[in-house]
């Protein structure tokens, strides 16, 4: 265990301070993320949620924790706004496919997307539709200690019966009243005792095709419900964190908040994280209104929003250069002056690598390092983080210039912690560079025999293309 | 649709001969695989049967069929011979972990190691766990039925009773008295009412974590009825293809078909497939006697089994280079021959690409491409398919040596369907050449730097030394 672990703070949506974050046991570390519901293709503003948590997860990991990262797939329940049909099976009929083809769809291409941008598997991901059961001994709980009433083959949680003996909204601090004006879910509303109850199991219509039996009817669990239980079976009824996108906090929070407590008299996490919103061009993104892109349509440049192609570390980057609790706007320029930026960091890895030593040193690696630790410590600030970054490449080139000098042990420290915060920590990968190296190599080969062939030195410009036909690789006399 | 759809012939092992394909529907195909217990990591012989059904699944695809293709993951109820512990609750402890983490640990690798082989993913890959309550309903119908019964909260299938109706075992067609001499399931022997009957629900032990509520007891369900509870659900009660190893024929397979014709009167799929053995150096692999390697072993030479490492695609041809109905034994000789081979298939490729063509043809690609499908079609031969690979490479080397002729569109034909049944069918991935280009390229130009050099050429030798440097590839002059 690192002893840098006693100086995180992480600011916490439940006190709205920055407190100092200490595990409930020792060394170990629990933590509950909500998934993505996989009816579509991930939205570049979840895809920002996940990679701040894999920055969080990277970092308790570094700290030597035992993290058990949950992170779960909503592949039912999570209905449609005033509509008794959930987004999956919706999803289905316009595709003409079986539900769980839908899921299983979606959930590989999340996969796969999350992989590009280098993000680790969280410990467990478990899935609604695997934990029907969890789900209905929760409700029957919650029915048995009277904070939920069945009507009409559906349940619905008690708000106000819940109000009496707990704080309802502690969160989003929303008093019932204006719960009822907010709340959009006004499917089943003639069913319920208060407007603002929310579904713990719906009654599923004929046509539905994912449904359950339940001692109530044949159904499917209400969304909110789904986290509580499994964060309940994998986490126990309190843990560290849980977190979320910040759309996420009234009302799936809240409501998970009031089912875990009303059962075991305190609130599940004691850390509630939150990542703030991504825009695109200053406006909140909308498929209706065509100011919407996909993070695969940035990768192969197949959009009408951006000048160019950029790779998925690019996109890392930018978002990483934004705190996880500001919002951040996505643009051409933004991104551009990400690109740069990063081939910044790229180059500084390979300046560092190739730094000349001395005897002697006046530079003090341990303070750099310390000041990463400050700057990850601070709520995980990743642009802080980053900052730092551009504080060694100053330090390196007044080491090029001559003006400082490094010894073997200070060097070896910088190169060891910088691979620490860029790729252990940030989980960036210098990969990609390999592989774009290929074309310049070939540039350089390709700029040669045109030399060679104006110098009418045919030997050799003849023997450049036979090699590149050998491999597959054809070139044009351009006469 | 193919019209040579017609023509694929499928070997049966419920008739025990090739049967002409026609699925029940037209136009689709339900396939079921079993797929693995994740509670370790892959067998080389579990691989084997993936992608054999890999192969099955492209060309069905291929043909223009849409196919639900359903592989399912164990992640619960598979019991050790004689335990009333799972494999997976066994490992957790071992592990020190949750057994959703082994869970997710293995699938994880296992997703991994199948996309480094180019397999395709299912098209719905359910879990046991997330069916329980499908497993309990159909446990319960089966008792309602008359073919199972309760003992001491447990539920076992009656075999017995079922025999009187039904042919019991009819893919291994073993008699009952047979089948109790081959038992080894002697956990709860005590509590069936004849031994060859297997469980459908096993009571948990206190210890055990991964168990759930039932009618009969808090426990977990059997291995075998998790297939016909998720192929029912996702295929229906008559689908066209179950496969798996030949090791599940008996008992899995047999008591699989049990479970769902006391239910529906009739098997549940028309077509019953079974790939055959993979043994090491002529011996079965096994861990204990140390005749065993992994997957990721071969790919990184991190054994003391072969000589040196092999690639995912040539391990993936050495397997297609045996009928899967066939035994494949695995040997240094056999991997450097299939490497070699498998090199040759390369280069076809690229002479296809730069085969010149005439303005006449005495080559007929038809013919080719008929020899092609007629191999796959029977019962999916992928060693009669590969032959025609090497007919191919005579007939490049007879136009290159200008004994034949081939026009335009004959040559078209023949790169079209080279593609088809290489890369779209056996998924043959011809990629990682491409990666192995960059060194390819390079030593081009570190041989022409070091021709300058010795013409004392230096504006070009340091030409090339310092682009290569700005890539941060740094090349030392060996004075």
């Amino acid at each position: 265990m690192l002893s840098s672990n006693k100086d995180l703070k992480i600011y916490n949506s439940l006190t709205s301070t920055k407190d100092i974050f200490s595990p409930i046991n020792e060394n170990l570390v629990g933590m509950y993320v909500c998934g993505p519901t996989v009816y579509n293709t991930v939205h570049l503003g979840n895809i920002r949620t996940f990679i701040s948590f894999d920055l969080i997860f990277r970092y308790l990991k570094h700290l030597g924790y035992n993290v058990r990262y949950v992170r779960n797939i909503t592949d039912v329940g999570h209905l449609e706004d005033d509509s008794d049909e959930d987004k999956i099976s919706k999803r289905a009929k316009t595709e003409k496919i079986e539900p769980m083809e839908v899921v299983q769809k979606y959930t590989n291409e999340f996969h796969s997307i999350l992989d590009l941008f280098n993000v680790l598997k969280p410990s467990i991901e478990p899935t609604a539709s695997g934990h029907i059961i969890e789900q209905i001994e929760m409700i029957q709980e919650i029915i048995d200690k009277g904070y939920a009433y069945e009507s009409n083959g559906s349940v619905y949680f008690d708000t106000n019966t819940f109000s009496k003996d707990f704080k309802y909204s502690k969160l989003s601090n929303r008093d019932l009243d204006n719960v009822i004006n907010e709340s959009r879910d006004l499917a089943g509303s003639n069913e319920k005792r208060n407007l603002q109850d929310f579904a713990l199991w719906k009654k599923a219509e004929h046509k539905h095709i994912m449904k359950w039996k339940s001692p109530w009817s044949l159904g499917f669990p209400g969304w909110h419900l789904e986290c509580s239980a499994m964060s309940r079976k994998y986490l126990g009824n309190k843990f560290d964190i849980h977190g979320g996108g910040l759309d996420l906090k009234f009302p799936h929070h809240d409501c998970e908040i009031a089912q875990n407590e009303c059962l075991s008299n305190e609130v599940s996490a004691n850390f509630w994280l939150h990542t703030n919103m991504l825009t695109l061009n200053g406006k909140k993104m909308s498929k209706s209104t065509g100011n919407s892109v996909l993070a695969s349509e940035i990768f192969d440049g197949n959009n009408n929003i951006f000048s160019k192609s950029f790779s998925p570390m690019t996109l890392k980057f930018f978002m990483y250069q934004a705190h996880y609790r500001n919002t951040i706007d996505l643009s051409n320029e933004a991104l551009l002056a990400s690109e740069k930026t990063f081939e910044k960091i790229v180059q500084l890895k390979k300046d560092l690598d190739n730094l000349e030593t001395s005897d002697t040193s006046n530079i003090s690696s341990q303070d750099w390092v310390d000041n990463c630790y400050k700057s990850i410590n601070d709520d995980f600030n990743s642009p802080k983080l980053i900052a730092n970054f551009f504080d060694l490449i100053k330090i390196i080139n007044e080491i090029k210039s001559g003006k400082k000098k490094i010894d073997k042990e200070n060097k070896d420290l910088l190169i060891n912690y910088f691979s620490v915060f860029s790729t252990d920590i940030l989980g960036l990968s210098f990969e990609s560079e390999k592989n774009d190296n290929q074309n310049q190599i070939l540039d350089i080969l390709i700029e040669l025999r045109d030399k060679e062939r104006e110098n009418k030195n045919y030997i050799i410009s003849d023997f450049i293309r036979d090699k590149l036909n050998s491999l597959g690789i054809n070139i044009e006399d351009n006469k």
